[in-house]
């Protein structure tokens, strides 16, 4: 694997009316014309469910929508819920049907998922996924791969605690990163409709090799939900009274950890694990770095907590500055 | 010191009359006489100014507010905003009117202020203060006190990211614990004026032992303010060209962390060093799991993971219904 590694968050101006639309750029207004034909989304849950609302709610993503889930309870909610044209249990049979197929299932899900709906799909039609983890997720689609499906990895950054098709909402993907990892073998003009989809949803665009985002992602999504389902059990697992009084008195310190930790548990496993590497230095980085604030609290070395305390307020000011907190 | 161990969350209904105002329960509308005559807030930051700002609002506190600082800068402001009746920067001139002096400066600060309030104090005036850590303060207040001021720690546990006297609210304190922490000597009817105090500002209250205390907020609120700052400087030490991508690309995970991170350098210092052994044994406990959920994740343990997880969700369901989330 050799991915084309660019740094761009420029739009694309090469268009992608080879598939359906017509290229777009910032100065001209959004093009009515749906992008695809026929969108199907596999798996809607928090992140699926939120991009079919926006689809429903543009009509400039897709001209007819089809979601997919093995579970019926899923299925007869996302019908009760009405956003999607056509609900289906089949991928294959739903898959048929596409202009573009994207994935929204956990991590671990992808694999199997893709080895399902690609033998189905039609000559020209784009899959795409929405994998927290890009290395792993592109391992366990390789093998099922045809040269005549175009195949976009893409990791939209936005999220909550919640889970399921009703926790999605149209402006989910609005201002937030969306990260395209291109194979070298990635076809441009299904590179730039995926782009488009991703624009269209609100989202900011970037592209980045694979093993560069995992080591991205592991530092700033994954190590912290780490951290946060940890301190949740060792809170836990203090003597019943100090627990009980754990969750009496929990401080807004803890709340914001206890948010985190509300995360989907599938899910979460499926990153870690398909994350390990990457996970594991990171960790390993912070471990270090709590001795190190472990020994200075022992030995009172005040200017070396202030200066660790003070790096945490320069890291939020960056991130107010750059709308992403 | 062997402090009363109660843990009662019960309205006192022995009333604080001794002092100035009759007792109130939850049966009775709050009375309208003021609690104090003259209030002397020291260090109008977060909680010194949220406290003048209800103490204004409802007038049921005390009749005369004053505010003291060291601060040329924040006396002026607290001048402007007008959140206090008199604004001083002499903490014994001001002490000398008060019939309850409240100190809400850095922990590691109560000791010194303490010793220039004393001995300008009153008979039968009350000592308060809001430190976040409880052991090391009364030890450091212990060695002034006079037998004729009483003497009530207490810990309001409110707070935000932001500090200085424009952080404060009026409601700050509503529906968030304060807990008690009393001496063996100290009068009932001093510890029930600080109850009735807090209770008007919104609190719930619970006494309890001032090591218990110590404990308990080690893992509610210090560790996790810990692993936020400490996470935030992992991130800063990567290299340039990542540390870069962590600002464009934090994640909701990231985000809250970096919202924690963002508190008052000076006070988590203090907060720090002043419950280095409880918050120590807090940290070992946590980098053990840590690494065990690290063991898990290398070897692909996902029934652990997923247990891990699960309990983040638990204790999170039960803070929502403890209306603490």
């Amino acid at each position: 694997m050799s991915p084309t590694v660019s740094d761009e968050s420029v739009v694309d101006e090469s268009g992608a009316d080879v598939l359906t639309a017509p290229g777009e750029d910032a100065a001209k207004p959004v093009s009515d014309t749906p992008l695809f034909d026929t969108l199907v989304v596999v798996g809607p849950g928090l992140i699926g469910s939120s991009v079919l609302r926006r689809a429903q709610q543009k009509r400039t993503l897709a001209r007819q929508l089809i979601a997919v889930d093995v579970s019926p309870e899923v299925r007869a909610r996302v019908e009760e819920l009405g956003i999607a044209d056509r609900v289906m249990a089949d991928v294959a049979e739903a898959a048929a049907l596409a202009d573009c197929v994207m994935l929204c299932v956990p991590v671990g899900a992808m694999g199997p998922v893709a080895a399902l709906a690609l033998p189905a799909m039609r000559p020209g039609s784009i899959l795409t996924e929405v994998g927290s983890t890009k290395v792993s997720v592109i391992e366990a689609i390789s093998p099922f791969l045809r040269p005549d499906v175009a195949y976009v990895p893409a990791h939209p950054m936005a999220g909550t605690e919640y889970s399921g098709p009703d926790a999605g909402f149209a402006t989910l993907f609005e201002n937030r990163w969306c990260l395209l990892t291109p194979l070298e073998g990635t076809p441009p003009e299904a590179l730039a409709a995926v782009r488009t989809l991703w624009e269209r949803c609100g989202s900011r665009l970037r592209e980045m090799d694979p093993a560069h985002h995992d080591r991205v992602c592991a530092i700033v999504s994954h190590l912290p939900h780490l951290l946060a389902f940890t301190i949740c059990g060792t809170a836990d697992d203090l003597a019943d009274e100090t627990r009980s009084e754990v969750l009496d008195f929990a401080a807004s310190g803890f709340r914001d950890f206890t948010r985190i930790a509300a995360s989907d548990p599938v899910m979460w496993r499926d990153v870690f694990l398909a994350n390990r590497e990457a996970l594991l230095e990171m960790l390993a980085r912070f471990m270090e770095d709590a001795q190190a604030m472990a020994r200075a609290i022992r030995w009172g070395d005040e200017a070396y907590i202030v200066d660790r305390i003070q790096r945490g307020r320069a890291i939020r000011k960056s991130l107010i500055e750059n709308q992403q907190a």
